[in-house]
């Protein structure tokens, strides 16, 4: 198994190109327990965290990682903390939005899913 | 016991006003397992924390906290993920700094102690 850096490396890294081509494909990193909270409304399950994903109003996106930070969750599995600091550039637009974003990776089997999931826009 | 998004406020406010005022008074906040990655760089453990946070160089300090956003981070115990987004002021100085810091809550007793906690600046 890889180090908690790598797999919050590779795990971000899959998990923005996968929005920015086709955010509906997230739905694998998501199961029934898994809960996201996207700019404050919480969302609970894969099935409905992937409508509030889908029902965003921008058709083309793209995220940059600026900062990604990791820490082992827990003592007793291999869970990973990680908290994202980026730029969101939407629909072509000439403003970057800055965003954070948290998530707690936990593992399944030879992979990880999302257990918690917080995004923020950050305004200057 | 009060619902997360209670603790979350209370756990938070309390945190900042104690790092506003004495940061020292943090160590019994983290655990000698407990991690905090400041700009990057890993700390481990209660005392390497505070003697971080001692080391920062500012004299005064103040926290705004803009969003806030919890969730519970497990279905065995009440552990809480929480993500902040805010203002820091450092030393009167009129730049106000924009930060994200991320906790990761475990219950001890009746009460909570830090697990993980990872803090970052953000540039607009």
């Amino acid at each position: 198994m890889a180090d908690f850096q790598t797999i919050a490396k590779q795990f971000t890294d899959y998990y923005y190109s996968t929005f920015d081509n086709d955010r509906s494909q997230l739905a694998a990193l998501y199961r029934d327990g898994s809960m996201m909270t996207w700019e404050a409304t919480p969302h609970q399950g894969s099935a409905a965290i992937i409508e509030k994903l889908k029902s965003l109003p921008f058709q083309s996106v793209r995220h940059a990682i600026t900062t990604l930070d990791a820490q082992p969750a827990s003592q007793n599995e291999a869970s990973i903390m990680c908290m994202v600091t980026g730029q969101l550039m939407v629909d072509d637009g000439q403003n970057v939005l800055q965003y954070s974003q948290t998530f707690h990776l936990r593992p399944e089997g030879s992979s990880y899913y999302v257990q918690n999931d917080i995004f923020r826009l950050v305004y200057g």
